[in-house]
């Protein structure tokens, strides 16, 4: 192949350069091929199409300054040309972008764009403190070799506690103690990597804090982790620790979990201590944890579940339509097709319930624990916490004593007529009312309002709930013409497109102890 | 542009994946195109030719397995497309990879490709330690915003030493103060970001370690990062922290520095108090640190020097060839014409100095007080060093209390010549004998050996030593024929070739306590 640039091509080249330089938006979408085939990729995912690209450069506003260090040219004709580009920014480190350029009527453009930019020291938005380990776990146990991403509620000797908020971090000593279940992972061999990110005071269920950004979802390039165990549950699905160790009051482990493709189990309430763990609402609180495969799942299960039960269980599983029909379609499509291949029981048991009413239930008395754990700090700390979760705590804040008493009487009439609907059975439901969403408020807080309804169920009742991935459906091709099937190295499956490859967790709920056989299923089932 | 695959496209590109999942060197080898005008690219670098691709893979013992999520083909003729696609590691994350076919006699080939891989959670070669940060400076001062990579030798509060390794940091306690250099850092409002990883207990100059790896060096890459305060530099030359603190005592800042093209100051002995870190050798150690720019290596000199000279200063530069001609040919041609654009003057008045055998006096000395303060905890953790380090320390222990005396009466004569020799001119000298080195052990011995001579001088003196890096030769254009000219986007240089562009750092040497000046006088050349 040639080397020497085709006529024109190193001009254009430069305009481009200039163009990121200026952040000239107007310049580089000229300079970009038009129309649903441009691509344009980096750390954090692959951008099909110029509007996409488009999008994209608006809201970064410039791309840091740099300088070129080399430059090859791979000359395919007159008209065609790969452009491969060393980078030194000025901030240090080395980048590469490698472009195919194509001339055509309007000269040359970008026809694909493949950009890496030095990798920062770590991402602030998943880590607050790391190490190699940051806590060494025992030599030899079952979870040797294994890492583990701490959310920031959990006290981990010699470090601070954070509970998503800088304020709090600030007034906060140094731990003496580990808490319980940090405790038995290094017994049992895991070694503490680090203090992941959480929503503020896990009062969230969306993954975003506006102190310290949104944690990547690698699955859903733009789209938000979920939360609150956003941190934890990112840097499992990064591949940056084994286990994610968090915390599910409304659904903290169960949402990430299904934003992110992962593996969670929010356990019984009660059956890990929660010793050692900033609470949210202490009758709702349960210590929980994500991984990337089962078996991983059910060998943390092994060590922080004492007791409950064996494990040993050939339950029923049953599926309502009338709950999937809480969720989007393609959610609830996902769903009902994971519990059909289950060989799951149709109920209409479920038919009757007011999800919207045990919802508020939930919301009521949660608030009402919550302001009592924290609305002595919030009231001294004025302007401490974010936006959303400032106005959430303020809404707490009017709940009164006889709200959360009442609330409380009615919950255990729920909580009665849960047990009695769940049985011995284990009822398949979506972990989530949706895939994971933008990061735009207003869809983040419809989003958490359907969530809820579906997440409460196991909540009001102190249930376990196992969050499992489901496959995309079968035969979608989603942007269809512009990629091809992966064929001959994966599973024989058509090619995801952009929207039918987003991440829906199933979630699999039991009776109050039957946490090991929940994980027992959800072994079983990830390997069929 | 087309977006269907040209026929036998996918079936390489199947076979590619194949071949990259069982680690098959040859058909690897086959699939790339022969010549010198190949391309691959990842984080770590750009490799450019078939045979240094050759060699990058036969080194890197297969890629970790992965399923492809996305496939894009954009066609540019029968013979040429571009394959887009999105990798998922089963480790987590995703990944991209961007590659050029063509199809020639032998079939579909790559001419070129980029590939990123998941970014780990840090690269554990540079840190032990991360924070966001590890320990907040004040929010009022002259590096407020900066943020510093501490070498493991420095005492931070609630961190314990590791000193490079393993052994040492197992039984290290937790640090209840800050070292000096550290807590004026922080008062001044720099940020510690992380404890940076270092040479096993800073004797080395290489920037290897047995137990951590070898930090990388982001200049040039697969060779050595220089040590021994590899990781604070290297973390530096990423922009992973703005500041590297380290020590030199035979060249630990002055070599990175150099094989990096970082700034660097070696301070006068004794200038800046070592209280709370790990001695190498008392009468030779220093504290000094690392940065990208001058203005601030100056702002961090105003900070830690106390005493001093005040910077206001116009010496004479002096350049010996004699001492020009112990580096190799590039050095001392780079160095050279540094020293010729700088308007140095030429001394004869090194000519007769005898650099072997100062460099003997510093390393018999350096080794008698390494072994004094060291030989005790080597003799009791038999194994806990790496190969190199623990040769050295054997050596070291061969060195009895004689030949140490002997060797502080001799280092105190030459002292005196050096005084004399130096004066109040400036003595510009090659930083280190040669560019970074490739990690081949033989190598690395006789780089040491070579680069003791030129360092010497300052240690042996006991003073400051500012490193700078110098400018590639014009006119070299290295790689030549598959690189082209950045023009238009960076200063008006040719493009740099795979070794003209290697950095190389001129050392600029003074009298005791003239370490302001040094700063001050790297400031203007650094401007000019």
């Amino acid at each position: 192949m040639r080397t020497d640039p085709p006529p024109g091509l190193l001009d254009a080249f430069r305009a481009y350069e200039q163009a990121l330089g200026t952040d000239d938006l107007d310049a580089l979408d000229r300079l970009f091929a038009p129309g649903p085939a441009t691509l344009r990729g980096d750390a954090t995912g692959l951008l099909v199409g110029h509007d996409e690209i488009a999008a994209f450069r608006g809201a970064r506003g410039g791309a840091p300054a740099r300088r070129l260090v080399e430059v090859h040219v791979r000359t395919v004709d007159d008209d065609h040309a790969l452009v491969v580009a060393v980078t030194e920014p000025r901030g240090g480190g080395r980048g590469q972008q490698t472009q195919l350029w194509e001339r055509g009527d309007a000269g040359w453009v970008v026809v694909a764009a493949h950009v890496h930019a030095p990798a920062p020291a770590f991402d602030a938005r998943v880590w607050r403190v790391l190490g190699d380990p940051l806590v060494a776990g025992a030599t030899d146990g079952p979870l040797t070799g294994r890492t583990v991403a701490v959310k920031d509620l959990y006290a981990v000797a010699g470090q601070r506690v954070g509970a998503g908020n800088p304020t709090w971090l600030a007034g906060a000593g140094v731990e003496r103690a580990h808490s319980a279940a940090v405790d038995r992972l290094l017994a049992a061999g895991a070694d503490v990597r680090g203090v992941a990110r959480t929503d503020e005071l896990a009062y969230s269920l969306a993954g975003t804090n506006a102190h310290t950004g949104t944690p990547p979802n690698p699955r859903a390039p733009g789209r938000v982790p979920g939360g609150s165990s956003s941190g934890s549950a990112a840097a499992v699905a990064l591949g940056q620790a084994d286990v994610g160790l968090g915390t599910d009051t409304g659904g903290s482990i169960r949402v990430p979990a299904s934003y992110q493709g992962l593996y969670g189990l929010r356990t019984t309430h009660g059956a890990v201590a929660t010793t050692g763990l900033v609470p949210l609402a202490p009758s709702f609180d349960t210590v929980g944890w994500l991984t990337r495969d089962a078996d991983l799942l059910a060998a943390v299960g092994d060590v922080l579940l004492l007791g409950g039960d064996d494990g040993r269980w050939s339950p029923r599983l049953v599926v309502s339509p009338a709950l999937l029909a809480h969720a989007q379609d393609e959610v609830a499509s996902r769903v009902g097709a994971f519990a059909a291949d289950a060989g799951a029981a149709t109920t209409t048991a479920w038919d009757d319930v007011d999800l919207a009413a045990w919802a508020e239930v939930f919301r009521v008395r949660q608030a009402w624990e919550a302001w009592r754990a924290h609305g002595g700090w919030v009231r001294a700390h004025p302007g401490a916490l974010g936006p959303d979760v400032a106005t959430r705590f303020s809404t707490a804040s009017q709940v009164d004593d006889g709200a959360g008493a009442a609330a409380a009487v009615r919950r255990e009439a729920v909580r009665a007529q849960i047990l009695d609907l769940v049985g011995d059975d284990v009822l398949v439901l979506p972990a989530a009312s949706s895939v994971a969403p933008r990061p735009d408020p207003a869809d983040l807080d419809a989003v958490r309002t359907a969530t809820l309804r579906l997440t409460c169920v196991a909540g009001l009742g102190g249930l376990p709930a196992v969050v499992l991935p489901t496959r995309p459906a079968a035969g979608h091709d989603g942007a269809g013409s512009t990629s091809h099937a992966p064929g001959g190295a994966g599973p024989d499956r058509p090619a995801p497109g952009r929207r039918a490859d987003l991440p829906v967790g199933v979630c699999l709920v039991a009776a109050p102890g039957r946490d090991r056989g929940l994980l027992a299923l959800a072994r079983t089932l990830a390997a069929t």
